[in-house]
């Protein structure tokens, strides 16, 4: 292995954007750290002993760029990956909840029937962790559903916007802080 | 085990719902398998099996449930997952690709610097295959990156819509037809 860990192999693989999507914003692109063996192997390993320790029963991860990590932490993890979809992708029935933006609002949603999520322990995997608007309202969605989240992982954070607080009774993994 | 093969652990957890998108569609939904650990390995392995064959040296995914397989699958062969995103999600430079939809043209992207596709070896995986429209544009946007396309997987097949036309050159492997 070239790289010590797993914030070793992001630092030299995230392509840095300034001023996208909008002036001033440093954009972190894991585009080419996911499309690298190693990094992304290290990245995997990381969130997938982070889930286990959080107890997960059940891989939860948020549309679109959670599926990257999500779906092989559950595999490696021997889990199921729970698809957490913007709203309108999904057939009915829905189990739906919605969230404030910096302008208007958006929504997720999961199937209301097919996954029995009754008292199952889910840990929500995501890329970036910024407001936490989206991660809040994915565990209201699953705890709406009757499961108990029991911790939150994201590759990286963009820190000052309130996550931390928003989500503080909730164990928390950021890999490129591990 | 449960299941003697994918196939049947899709055909007892997909979510059958008639009537969506639109009236006369009887939509597949996968979120219920894919949330079963025992369904989820099994197409993942069979998926993964199939990109070995094809010589993958990345697995190329499709925006946005191409990337609930196309993660793990990577992860199971050690290799990278390249996210194939919907225009307007990745900062630039990217590589575009546009094609044409039922009504309008949509465009995907990756990026055009931080990843060397030179000569790649790429295999692609989606959830459906349907027009095969979007593969056909990935294709030849990993083809413009300088990479090889040298296998397709999909773990659904509508089929009737021209696909296998379109993409008759290039080993396919369905994985409820394996």
């Amino acid at each position: 292995m070239s790289y010590a860990n797993a914030r070793e192999a992001l630092a030299e693989k995230i392509r840095l954007v300034p001023d996208f999507p909008v002036d001033g914003v440093l954009f972190e692109d894991l585009t080419p750290a996911l499309a690298d063996p190693e990094a992304f192997s290290l990245v995997v390993d990381e969130v997938a002993a982070k889930a286990k320790e959080y107890g997960a029963e059940l891989i939860g991860s948020l549309d679109a760029r959670g599926f990257l990590i999500g779906s092989a932490v559950a595999y490696k993890e021997g889990l199921g990956v729970l698809a957490i979809r913007k709203k309108g992708k999904l057939p009915p029935p829905v189990h739906t909840e919605s969230y404030a933006l910096e302008y208007g609002e958006a929504a997720l949603e999961i199937p209301a029937e097919g996954i029995d999520l009754t008292d199952r322990k889910v840990v929500l995997v995501d890329d970036v962790l910024a407001t936490g608007g989206t991660l809040c309202a994915a565990r209201k969605l699953l705890e709406t559903a009757g499961a108990k989240v029991t911790g939150l992982c994201c590759v990286l954070e963009v820190e000052g916007l309130g996550a931390r607080e928003r989500l503080a009774d909730l164990p928390l993994f950021i890999v490129n802080k591990g």
